[in-house]
């Protein structure tokens, strides 16, 4: 069993976590169904984009040789022979002194070699015939959007493991990705241990709480892009949650459990893993809160043993959990982003352990400002549903004022960074610089 | 036919499309689907939280009474009577010089009203009995969460529409939300067309594109929180298109059209309007992109009218649709946030017009910086996944410089904001203050 338990560093922890990553199968959905997913493939333009030469304006189509001696004192007319909409070809080749109606979108007519804005021509009627006059001359090329040069056929036009969202999903069509290869989502198992958990529907009793970690590592999961599977609360006979938890993990790509104890004598999670025969990566963070978070593997399985106390829960899954499930994805960007933001309360009190305390990302006039949320006692359960940051301050004998530069890690970001970006830019938090905004 | 199409300015536009907000009927879902919906109803705590007097540490329970005299020098002893951990009550009372062995989260047994920290005492046994010594008196109170000292039963810890998030989905469980009421989700029915349009899996021609913008409208409804309807690509001939978009309204709560021709003279769409009867709330907007979107509604529900053109259709749908959705979901902040960055690139030319330029917003030390994505011809097409903002310039005489201040709309934002703040904000806009940080 494993009973000491040495702290280690959070990025050490990160990185450790990190050496089991899996990239999950690749699966193609329905276009329809592949907003919020990440790429599986390069994304490769199909066409040339304009896939043809045509005009970008409403206008008329016309040979420019044939405009050579137009001017505002002797302006040249041309015979208007037809006009093509945006989705048609024209059929007849353009002569001299001739010119077409072209709308906006619409391929140019053959001959053509350039475009006359709609504004700058006259139209006129004679015997019967469509006449346009122009009073100045247009050189080869005018008004054309040519055939690639917005995008060359075979570009890659976005690197496999990216975030699909509309704009991507409008690339996705053009090119034709009827079906869009995409990761499979992670299996993720939940199992909630301890005693004192009630079920959400059970009446509360005395001593007892109701079991709300489990629901929120589940939403937790579906917001990081993976497939939560609850197998509800386990026994607290030890052989049986032993046979429970092995079961429950050969169903699922990973498996977290959250307790009910922080650090009490009730914890037999240790002794589980020990029996499994898992190989345990770390069992204490030198972070608050989380400190007693559990990371074990077995087979390339993680299993992932959360606090049971929430804000612990909450950090552990976000900066351990979340990395794996997007790295299965295929992102490539698995880690929170990090920034930098101006703190706007004090925490005047030295902590020797790196914090992660949930707060609020607002914007002030341009600048990042980051608010803890449930700092009061009376505050602490209606502000969890206000955090979308967590507000990194590194351990130390200096306690931090409000209107410091701290880092922040964002919890609904969907672009992410890559590990390397995020250690690099945690030593710079050492800096402590005072905001003079 | 609605033939002259007087502009008028964007936020008038807003205002007219925001007379015809319907608020959806509620339903519950099971908490485990209620991530990404906005509450139907307010929270309301079930409970005290705590629900009991309990304790925060690991350590021991006893009479604070009992420690009066204890100093460094003339320690106490206490006999441990037994130990009570999470989810259990300890069934009898204790009395004078008596201690019980207390998890954290345990509820505070029957005649204590203190808990000593484990650190603070020394475990030692005499003649069978465990004993602790302790070298310090303890107030009445001391290390213990009083019940409803965070949360008192009947608060209202989040108003209806509200976004829930993982930290809500916490709340909805505590207090015992099995099924979660939400608002259900707008049926939103798209239509392409325009005569150059391919469906996706079709092979290129000639002259023709493939119609992406039905795909990107889908995702946008999908991350608005709409439910996409796609109707597919509708006749060019007036009155089979009639019919089909009158069918289509009926099945859904609103109606998207996106048409391939931005102002050419095969626009149908006002005629279809008129002959519906349909109520045309504005036909021209003075934005670009988007200047040609109409809106119209007809017996209570809203038929945009959005531009063929990509990115006029983007932003279209974001600052006329998305509010309409978002109300719909009872969210009291239906509006895109719109913030404060410094611009990353100049636009010096002027435009008489109010432009909408998609751009991607980054932080740099703590400031927000907004690029415009897609300038160069060359990356127009793949740089339409790259934007997370619209960057707001308003039009006047005069061109914007990089390092300017320009106001910033958030595409992937879930809080949003309120309608007057939306057009408060707006107002500064005028300032142009330059960024000097």
């Amino acid at each position: 069993m494993v009973e000491h338990r040495k702290p280690i560093k959070v990025n050490e922890a990160i990185e450790r976590v990190m050496q089991y990553t899996i990239k999950g199968s690749l699966q193609r959905v329905p276009i329809e169904e592949s907003y919020g997913h990440f790429l599986g493939e390069d994304l490769v333009a199909d066409h040339h984009v304009p896939p043809f030469d045509r005009s970008p304006y409403d206008g008329f189509a016309l040979r420019s040789k044939d405009t050579n001696e137009a001017t505002r004192n002797a302006p040249l007319q041309f015979e208007v022979i037809g006009e093509i909409g945006a989705g048609s070809v024209f059929e007849r080749e353009v002569g001299e002194m001739q010119a077409v109606r072209i709308m906006t979108g619409a391929q140019i007519p053959k001959g053509c070699d350039a475009v006359v804005m709609l504004e700058l021509v006259q139209e006129m009627e004679r015997e019967g015939k469509s006449l346009i006059q122009i009073k100045r001359s247009f050189k080869t090329g005018d008004n054309i959007s040519f055939a690639g040069e917005d995008t060359k056929k075979g570009a890659v036009l976005a690197p496999k493991g990216t975030y699909i969202n509309p704009g991507m999903v409008a690339l996705l069509a053009t090119f034709g990705y009827k079906n869009v290869p995409v990761g499979t989502k992670p299996k993720i198992g939940i199992i909630a241990t301890g005693s004192e958990l009630l079920d959400i529907d059970e009446p509360l009793q005395p001593g007892k709480i109701r079991n709300s970690n489990a629901f929120m590592v589940y939403s937790q999961i579906q917001r990081a892009g993976g497939e939560p599977v609850y197998f509800g609360q386990f026994s607290d006979e030890f052989h049986t949650c032993y046979e429970q938890v092995k079961a429950a993990l050969e169903q699922v790509d990973l498996l977290l459990t959250t307790g009910g104890v922080s650090v009490g004598d009730y914890d037999y999670l240790p002794a589980i893993y020990e029996k499994m025969g898992a190989n345990v990566l770390f069992n204490k963070v030198g972070m608050r809160p989380g400190s007693v978070t559990t990371v074990a593997e077995k087979d390339g399985k993680l299993l992932f043993g959360l606090s049971g106390n929430p804000s612990a829960c909450y950090v552990g899954f976000e900066l351990f959990t979340r990395p794996i499930i997007r790295t299965f994805l295929h992102s490539y960007q698995p880690v929170m982003k990090k920034e930098v933001a101006v703190l706007g309360a004090d925490f005047s009190k030295p902590n020797p352990f790196d914090r992660f305390v949930r707060g609020h990302l607002s914007f002030e006039d341009g600048n990042l400002v980051a608010t803890p949320v449930g700092l009061d006692k009376s505050s602490v359960v209606s502000s969890l549903g206000a955090a979308n940051i967590l507000i990194l301050l590194p351990g130390g004998t200096r306690g931090y004022e409000r209107g410091m530069k701290v880092s922040v890690l964002l919890l609904e970001d969907q672009e992410g960074t890559k590990l390397e970006q995020f250690f690099h830019e945690a030593s710079t938090d050492k800096r402590r610089k005072r905001y003079d905004g």
